[in-house]
């Protein structure tokens, strides 16, 4: 059996949390690593409260395979993730000359003020993250990745991150979808269910905009042949229903 | 000072740890309880899993004022979120007569089968809320209150839980925006947010479609007056960099 992968995001914002601005990278995150067989378990959205960054850092990374923040990396005040990472590791902040020579060759030496500096540092023995958007890179640290909020940049480092990350089986899964109500098709649903634990089956009920309701059966394994023997059961026994 | 109330929220469902759904529900949330005074400070994403459940409610209800679940109160196999909830209070479930009643009123006498009758389940001493949606109710008990996943009838649900709400000072909010980079005024933005603790100041860049970026600044307070006051410091200052 293959060894299995999961991760945990830590999506670190007031602005998310105020509710003026719509996370964009949790679903990005979520699809992609379930490609690779990296089943994603938590996802917690916290302020920009030094303690608790600190804090869900330290649970998350000895919980999970790796651990994903996003957000507060940039120059201004406000952006105190990589101070919080380094706390939480109990590193030192070091300017990484690296990172300082991207900055320098992105802004002329004349722009490169302290607030673009800050972008510099990093948590002591910190493997920097290239970040092709705009210079200023992410970095990780042991099982934890540290990427920009803003979602085109987050997604061109977790690209770029990619050949730091294992992966294990890959989850398939199957949609079976008919105009058949939730409730009339929850016995079968778990009497396969119990008889077939080694795939997860989820029922998600839907209202289409004219009213006409239904619900998709989402078969989700790693193993492909079980899957097409599931589906060739069920979908007969809900069109039975409907 | 008046007290002060906050809230997490709980996103119970593998369906939006896979990718397969997006989230719409922690945005209405996060605008809807700030417009009433309540700080939302957490939200966690979990899976299906029911000591993930149980512990995740516990955690949550002991930090905060009140704890917002949605998902997993449907009539399927996969609906695990009440008997966790009984679980993490430690009470048994019981069949609620008047959520029976509802139910029935709603579906013919014939269609109210063993599966749509799991939703007149709660755990003892739970309170209904409201579902002007589709009947089958949400409830809460103590200060958690557990509602649908389906965003429709997640705000219905909400809209009626009002009454059991108490709110405190509302947090109020002046956007700043100009064509200016981040990193320009970010030593304005830290000695002027040093001087006003009460405000708090958030900086988020921004990059437009033409490829002009600039940033918005976001201050934050439940003091009008300190809010208009900083505006006039601030912006003239922002503008001088632009």
């Amino acid at each position: 059996m293959l060894k299995s992968y999961n991760a945990a995001v830590l999506v670190i914002g007031n602005e998310i949390l105020s509710g003026r601005t719509v996370d964009q990278n949790v679903n990005f995150l979520a699809k992609r690593l379930g490609e690779m067989g990296i089943k994603l378990m938590e996802v917690r959205f916290i302020p920009d409260i030094e303690q608790t960054i600190i804090t869900a850092i330290n649970e998350l990374r000895k919980t999970f395979t790796y651990v994903f923040t996003t957000g507060g990396i940039g120059p201004t005040h406000d952006d105190i993730t990589t101070e919080c990472v380094a706390k939480a590791f109990g590193v030192p902040l070091i300017q990484d000359t690296d990172a300082r020579n991207r900055l320098q060759s992105h802004y002329k030496e004349t722009q490169l003020n302290d607030a673009r500096l800050k972008m510099a540092l990093v948590p002591k023995d910190a493997i920097l993250i290239d970040n092709s958007v705009s210079a200023a890179p992410g970095y990780k640290i042991e099982n934890v990745f540290v990427f920009a909020g803003i979602p085109r940049i987050m997604q061109a480092m977790f690209e770029a991150a990619i050949p730091f990350l294992h992966g294990g089986a890959i989850i398939h899964s199957i949609e079976i979808r008919d105009y058949v109500s939730e409730s009339q098709i929850a016995g079968t649903l778990a009497s396969v269910q119990q008889q077939n634990p080694s795939v997860e089956i989820g029922s998600y009920p839907f209202t289409e905009k004219d009213g006409r309701y239904g619900v998709s059966i989402v078969l989700r394994s790693t193993d492909k042949v079980k899957l097409a023997e599931l589906e060739k059961i069920l979908r007969p026994l809900i069109k039975t229903q409907s």
